[in-house]
């Protein structure tokens, strides 16, 4: 995907995260919550995945210190069947519910092959490729979802019915960071409206939707977004939302994406309960991990050799997110002018030293 | 999607069934491929799914005269964990192994709560969606994939690599047929192209690569097609790509998509081994099968009664193929005029009397 251009300042990865988590604390939430959200936003900025890195904390914060989440949450975890687990979130921060999702998944898959952990009463997890990821930094293949409220019109229609039901899948790589494939079933994530809004770019054409059910590319009267596929293919977008919204739902128990309140409030008080969805796969019960690495390296080398558009290369994907991530960790993480400002706020009030940034 | 216009004649499915099998015994195929066969593309021209229907008659004959095809498979299945089996095909028909997949992971997954099957040695199995959806009628939810021969262009890329790689999603619905997600990563189906050169129809903007890679909408100058998502989103039709291609090799131990030989031949003499992928949720061991369907009905009715552009309704994934469906039972499986023309060959050539054309 294109990266976003971003206006603003650059701070070191490893002082941005001690700052989130120290101002998550002093908001009231506990050591692990705090920790594990400071690790989602932290990683995703770092893999430049900006739409859901460290631009959220102020949307976070705000549902902590509104009392919609749960800031010491009590984790639930009960095995429902040999391959499944399923995580009771206790209305408590996403990131916390899903990285306990994974590390339970790894657990179990290493036993029988693959297993499903659902979480249920969760909250926003950030970017679904944070706990997808983990998995395959340990060995384990993933496919993770979350649903969410409503910001997608279905294909055919014009009002918002799905949430940006994000799909991610990862996958170890020998030798080299895994594949990471991380991508809303809408045509853009709805996030990415809302960092346009900070940044003051336009939108691509016939990705947003107004009010009035129109195109826009104005980010500011952007209400919606269309599903991946458009006009005539958007029946795949809305057929994969479906998928996600009902394995996060029928299977962990809430409601589905649209009978759910607003994320962006004006409640900020109410938790809002939703569910997530990871698969995880153990490599080594299904093949010799030789071949197993073997395929996947011949895969790469073959996809990464094919002929590019005027000469430019074939990327697999996450390429494009891991080249940059090696230039975030010398020049530091992109943070937008909005949040900046946000996040200095919360130095202030919470007497927390902002960190350093680099010139 | 937008169901395609036949010009052709009308077969009762009863009575095109037996016809299928006859032929395909007539040329050597054992009773339970022929079978398998006849049952996956009558279901899939029943269900209006035509590009993968009756119309894949001669390409499957083509294989099984031309030796490509094992006529009698010893298929052999193997527990490789306590939630995963993997079903070595022996270059048989796909269409049989893939119902052998679903039948042994809905036992598993009775168990476990979520099994998966691997197919390896297989080929060409048609609709991924008839055996996601042969578990969604026994009570489970299925995820089913298939990787193919080099047929898609990857994004930013000027020549084919992936295969159409579908992605398959079936879920039960008390009351009524399963919601069914069956769709080809790529913008359109490769079959769809071949569908158009059948009938004459042109192809729609910007979804099919001439030999110079540019964009044709003449569907015998296409020689590949492009990724969902098109110009501007391809990569998440290109992820999804790799996910299905590495999902169905490097997990099944064979090559992925662009390794293989061409299944449009010259060489129908040599096995072209390929993987499929599924994954089977038992739904009574997440939930109490009472919420399980009150989630899923409140979503459908959510769903369609949403505003549609125009005054047209809303649709959940499969809702429009199920309507024609309905129409089909009584008026027939449309078969086009060059399809109708092999089956009057083989009809001729093995001495099995063609079904009767409803006028």
């Amino acid at each position: 995907m294109a990266l976003e251009s971003i206006d603003g300042v650059r701070v070191p990865a490893r002082d941005l995260s001690p700052f989130v988590i120290d101002i998550f604390k002093a908001a009231g939430a506990d050591q692990p919550s705090a920790e594990a959200v400071a690790a989602a936003v932290v990683d995703a900025s770092a893999r430049a995945f900006d739409t859901h890195g460290v631009r959220l904390v102020p949307f976070y914060m705000r549902g902590l210190e509104g009392g919609r989440i749960n800031s010491a949450p009590h984790l639930d975890i009960t095995r429902k069947a040999p391959a499944v687990a399923h995580v009771d979130a206790d209305d408590g921060f996403g990131h916390l519910a899903s990285y306990r999702a994974i590390e339970e998944g790894c657990a179990i898959a290493a036993e029988t092959g693959v297993a499903v952990v659902t979480v249920g009463r969760s909250s926003h997890h950030g970017a679904t490729g944070c706990y997808t990821r983990t998995a395959a930094t340990k060995g384990f293949a993933a496919i993770g979802m979350t649903h969410a409220d409503s910001a997608v019109i279905p294909f055919g229609g014009t009002k918002a019915f799905f949430g940006t039901n994000p799909l991610s899948f990862a996958i170890p790589v020998a030798g080299e960071d895994p594949i990471l494939l991380d991508m809303a079933t809408s045509a853009i994530p709805f996030n990415r409206v809302q960092l346009r809004q900070a940044t003051g770019t336009p939108l691509p054409e016939e990705v947003a939707i107004d009010k009035n059910g129109a195109f826009t590319t104005d980010p500011n009267a952007a209400v919606a977004v269309g599903p991946v596929g458009g006009a005539r293919f958007g029946y795949k977008g809305s057929g994969l939302a479906t998928m996600v919204d009902l394995l996060c739902s029928a299977f962990t128990g809430m409601a589905h994406g649209r009978a759910l309140a607003a994320f962006g409030g004006p409640d900020f008080a109410t938790p809002i309960p939703i569910g997530h969805f990871f698969i995880i796969l153990s490599p080594a019960l299904f093949q010799t991990l030789s071949l197993f690495d073997a395929r996947i390296a011949s895969f790469l080398a073959d996809l990464r050799a094919q002929p590019g558009k005027d000469g430019r290369t074939v990327h697999a994907p996450g390429d494009i997110e891991k080249a940059e991530a090696r230039r975030r960790l010398t020049e530091g993480l992109p943070i937008d002018r909005v949040t900046w400002a946000a996040l200095s706020d919360f130095s202030t009030r919470f007497g927390v030293a902002l960190p350093l940034t680099i010139s």
